[in-house]
């Protein structure tokens, strides 16, 4: 084995605790939850939002449907308890990103509140401490998102080609004191992804360059 | 809202790409994948290697049985499915982790070839191109394991307390070709560790400071 003459390797017993590590990579991590109906705007949003951010070099990463649907949650269906393994499972990666000092980004319709207030208790119970929970509620008329059906999944819906569609022939529960709400009709893009930029800084989660 | 009057908030159409995420946050995901029998120092190895990476600034994340069994798998048990899933799961996470610029070590035992297999299948095929997946074999003999026994599973194992424990009475498949083997019972923490950054340094994965 050839030689490092000189390198900053260091370490000591045990394992690198969270605040260690985020102090010496410079970051902080917190979950940012968007729910919505389909077609509300979840995805833009959250997605303009992670480019905003990566933008401003903070570490960041958004979960949604295309990464975690086709892998680490392709063996769950659409039962009730696949629904709420789904988001349980989507809950637990997003914890662990943020302790990682990744700034989490999840883009689920997740429409039970008790699916979503077991994210909040896993984020509040979180070890050594607890972790910031961000519940973004994407708050559009269901008229609007029915307008929109970016996907054709409410014709689909009206149709009755698909069961149980959140809004149409299944609840959709808004959340009761979530962090921010974003009226999608009334706001552009630019708009919402600034008030979730400034109510992430408000929080000091992150620095907004000016 | 009150305005910001000058930010560098810009987004695109469509998602963020892999490129164009590590390109701006100046990282490089991966996955470093430690399995050896129980008493390997396969966490005392990846947590050393950590601890180095995060004081070198490297973005990085551990997942083990501290922060995975509790969690994200709590719902498993030790059947031979149980244990698949287990195992597919992080490797999942670790994907999704490496997809993000984050250099993802994972400490489990992992006896079974497939199942190594599957995780470095699902790198293999990551869209929309394969992430990097390091197979580290931290190849301690068994004689030397069990005398360390630093959990005293050994020595429940072979008292019949614990049954089909790797190694006693379950078997653990070695890697056909790992990236990297660790002969711990030959080498102090630091040679391993160091091993292990030289060879992600060789495959442009990190860039050790010298």
């Amino acid at each position: 084995m050839s030689e490092i003459k000189s390198t900053n390797i260091h370490w000591h017993e045990g394992d690198i605790g969270r605040d260690e590590r985020w102090k010496a990579l410079g970051c902080r991590g917190c979950t940012v939850w968007f729910t919505g109906l389909s077609g509300s705007g979840k995805s833009t949003i959250a997605s303009a939002v992670e480019q905003a951010l990566v933008n401003q070099k903070v570490n960041c990463y958004r979960l949604d449907g295309d990464n975690v649907r086709f892998g680490l949650n392709k063996n769950l269906g659409f039962s009730a308890d696949d629904r709420a393994e789904n988001i349980r499972r989507i809950g637990e990666v997003a914890k662990l990103f943020a302790d990682a000092g990744v700034l989490a980004l999840t883009s689920f319709i997740s429409p039970y509140r008790k699916d979503r207030d077991l994210v909040r208790q896993i984020h509040g119970e979180a070890k050594p401490s607890a972790i910031d929970f961000i519940e973004v509620y994407v708050d559009t008329p269901l008229e609007v998102c029915e307008q929109r059906d970016p996907k054709g999944l409410y014709k689909k819906a009206r149709a009755g080609q698909i069961k149980g569609f959140t809004g149409i022939d299944d609840p959709y529960e808004a959340p009761d004191k979530p962090e921010l709400v974003l009226k999608t009709d009334q706001l552009s893009v630019e708009q919402s992804v600034r008030q979730v930029l400034e109510m992430l800084a408000g929080r000091k989660l992150i620095e907004l360059k000016k």
